[in-house]
């Protein structure tokens, strides 16, 4: 047995049962390895950024990390913008990345480069193998490392000698350590403001966000009068008919303020207390109103629904019932296609048990409403401002959850960062419907650029704002790489083409023109 | 004035006459800073790795540096792969990388990152600009820095408030250190070698693939008889009928140590002693002879063109006239399209002054040898191993050369990373003619993972090096992008398809099937 084998078989052990990759020469014994292990699913995405987005969509879905396999410090550079909003989400994974020989290292050959100073800024958990007879044990700790919570990215690098240098066996699983259990005191005190009289906002991420987490909150809310608040990005958010509604906090910051302006108490569940996305010039970054207090219900290492349950019975919520989302039948939109009207269609044909990935920016502002009481689904959003995860985070949670339909809302311009991931859904057979919003621009900055005081664009700014001459087209870059694509321009059109692809197994496309 | 429009003038009275970008909000007020600046051209890329390869294109072919408008850590980080290829280029590259507000970045919003972290494996200089004040000052540093010689990548980081707060006005240019004098007693050294009677190789890179440098060497070669070779990978090299020929070490370590073994003396020109592209199980990375002694010429950092001129002197050449390729015609191939076919083809039709760009890896095999008597040419290679570099360099060459036809010469995997350049190309009209080879592999990994020993791949193994299941269809992804393409089957096909390629004006592709 060599390295690349006893860590393959290592992380199988460990509970890693996908690795999604693009490999190169210094990665060659792991591949081939990939042959000699069945537990493992190996997925190739044409680009890296494809390949770590879809280990943080996988890990969302499925609570547990795959691995990427990854070609020395470039191949780690491209997937890094992926890796950020998979730190954000706080998910676990881990990456594998391959690296010259430990003998070849100082000879700078071209694409010798320093990977552990790309991995950092990302990474939880850095280790470089030593030699083929450790690299098993390195692989059971990064998986540990991933799965400390709330779930990190640990990066293993694996020079190649270590991968084809004779090995003993695999290692032993280690165990992560647990979440810690809620504070007591903390419990307390939030209690104390919710009886308090006075108006509480609950905000929340993480774990609170889970189905269970919300029938929790919403217990606390309908006896105490809290209102309950989601950060405006989140990792996964069980929504639709039957489920605790919540209100997300505003993109912009002053409609961020205006919302949480009547609460006098602020009480944090697996998150931190809001600031503005951006700063802007004379506006306030800090979005917790004066004269406000703020109380921490539990951190994102914190056990969150053990927190959420002691705080049910603190304040004698545990048999209440929680107010639920009434199942509403919309009806589906004619005549012009908007992304009002979009939105519409949207919450008349979410199938039941999808999966939302929603990277739609400005184009799917009405999305939330119309469709909070569409069937039940899970929604993932782009945490942490890199575009481009939405099409590989498809990817990721339609491998972790074979049978759900995953429906990617995405923008023009976002779409085009990491498009490669469409032929990785074709390659799989991925259940996946993508819907493009095709407004041929970066309309969030046409937005932004007036707001943060720049003035009036000028043409060479427009320019640069603008995703035309030449339009694209997504029906083309759809079919190019096998999956196939319509271009709806009428709300009829757009009705017709989202029911079939909905109803068809394997990936489509559609362009919607607004 | 702010901070934004006195650095953009500061940069323009340093000589920056370029910027490739894709902003974000936090750099709307470059953005709109280039509306009142004239002197900057503003390039548009829809990903950042189109963007940082489109400038070390320019700088290669400019002499000098574009500069990079990213978007915070994520932007940078989506560029460093081309990043990692421009440093290994050492070329002249500005990046300027938006960041929050100075007051906003301790609150950890989700765009947050360690920008300077990003930076560091590819900068030789990186400065967070600290006022509004400063910043004209500091980016005429990071110019300066870039054109310390041999070329190197300056990393600016904007925080927003340096942008928009108030600025007195430009910054003066500050002078970028000179090129060091050769050293007197390593021209004598060489010579000494070059004189001794034993077999002597000359190694060359940098300015030293200049025509002004090869026909310095070419008078050194003929009149003492060494042999000249070019590194496997070069920055630019002049090629073609009338430039003196240089054979190219060979990537396969083998082969190079069966090139370089009856040589007793190897002389570095703007170059290092050479090595393995990988390590390989039992094989030498180090492919200097035993027993041959290493000289070196000049250094990368030194005067190139003067350490060959006072060479040439010593060793007696100074009016030697060196021996250059004779223009060779040669017949356009009929019949099968194959790999050896398209290599023809290119030879018989590379117009008078291209700039190939050579990312063919394994398809390109033929290439070389068959376009060596071609009409006069530059040539750029992939320099860092860092794949989706061809189609950036593309863009910043025809940018930097107007009116000179620009050749893409990419494998199909390749250009699957950064295939985003393809829109950039048809929005600014560029002269680009891109020819994917299209073998529906990752052929390089084939031959790969057989010579690291990994043994015969399985279907898990091979599906990883595969880019079939569905094939890729480069004439819809080109057209989906707004780029006219073909597809040619057979060599009559490319034959007419290229040469209406090259004649016609603004971008085109041909896919290559083979």
């Amino acid at each position: 047995m060599n390295g690349a084998e006893s860590l393959l078989q290592t992380l199988v052990e460990c509970g890693v049962e996908v690795c999604f990759t693009n490999p190169g020469t210094s990665e060659m014994h792991f591949v081939a390895a990939l042959d000699k292990q069945d537990g493992m699913r190996s997925v190739l995405g044409l680009f890296e950024g494809v390949v770590t987005g879809a280990a943080d969509g996988y890990a969302r879905m499925a609570g547990k990390p795959a691995c990427t396999l990854l070609h020395l410090g470039p191949g780690l550079a491209n997937g890094l913008a992926n890796l950020h909003n998979a730190r954000r989400a706080r998910v676990p994974l881990v990456n594998i990345v391959g690296d010259h020989a430990t003998y070849h290292r100082h000879l700078d050959a071209p694409l010798t480069s320093n990977i552990a100073g790309f991995a950092e800024p990302v990474s939880g958990w850095i280790r470089a193998s030593e030699s083929s007879q450790s690299v098993a044990a390195d692989g059971a700790a990064a998986v540990a490392a991933a799965m400390t919570p709330p779930g990190q990215i640990a990066t293993l690098i694996l020079p190649a000698d270590t991968a084809w240098g004779p090995a003993a066996g695999p290692a032993r699983p280690v165990v992560a350590p647990a979440r810690r259990a809620p504070d007591g005191a903390a419990v307390d005190a939030v209690a104390a403001a919710l009886r308090s009289g006075e108006r509480c906002a609950v905000l929340m991420n993480g774990a609170a966000l889970s189905e269970r987490g919300l029938e929790l909150a919403g217990r606390i809310a309908q006896k105490t009068g809290a209102q309950l608040f989601a950060d405006t990005f989140v990792t996964r958010i069980a929504r639709g008919a039957g489920r605790v509604d919540v209100q997300r906090v505003p993109y912009f910051g002053e409609q961020a303020a205006e919302v949480l302006a009547p609460y006098r108490h602020l009480i944090l569940v697996a998150t931190k207390a809001p600031v503005t996305f951006f700063a802007y010039p004379g506006k306030p970054s800090e979005l917790t109103p004066d004269g406000c207090a703020t109380h921490v219900l539990s951190t994102p290492e914190q056990d969150t629904l053990a927190a959420l349950e002691a705080l049910c019975e603190a304040v004698g919520a545990r048999n209440t019932t929680p107010a639920t989302q009434t199942a509403q039948k919309l009806t589906l939109p004619r005549g012009a296609l908007t992304a009002q009207s979009a939105a519409q269609t949207l919450g008349c044909l979410f199938p039941d048990g999808a999966i939302i990935v929603n990277e739609s920016a400005t184009s799917g502002f009405a999305i939330p409403s119309l469709t909070a009481a569409a069937a039940p689904h899970d929604w993932l959003d782009l945490t942490g401002g890199a575009i481009g995860q939405g099409l590989p985070t498809a990817v990721g949670a339609a491998v972790a959850c074979p049978g759900r339909r995953v429906l990617a809302l995405e923008g023009d311009g976002a779409g085009m960062y990491t498009l490669q991931a469409l032929w990785t859904m074709a390659r799989e057979g991925l259940d996946v419907t993508t819907v493009i919003f095709a407004n041929r621009k970066y309309a969030i900055l046409q937005v932004e650029l007036l707001r943060v005081g720049a003035g009036n664009p000028g043409r060479k700014a427009e320019d640069m704002l603008s995703l035309s001459r030449p339009d694209l087209d997504w029906v083309k870059l759809a079919n190019g790489m096998g999956v196939p694509a319509t271009r709806a321009t009428t709300a009829e059109e757009f009705n017709n083409q989202l029911a079939r692809s909905l109803a068809a197994p394997g990936p489509g496309l559609i362009e919607v023109v607004l």
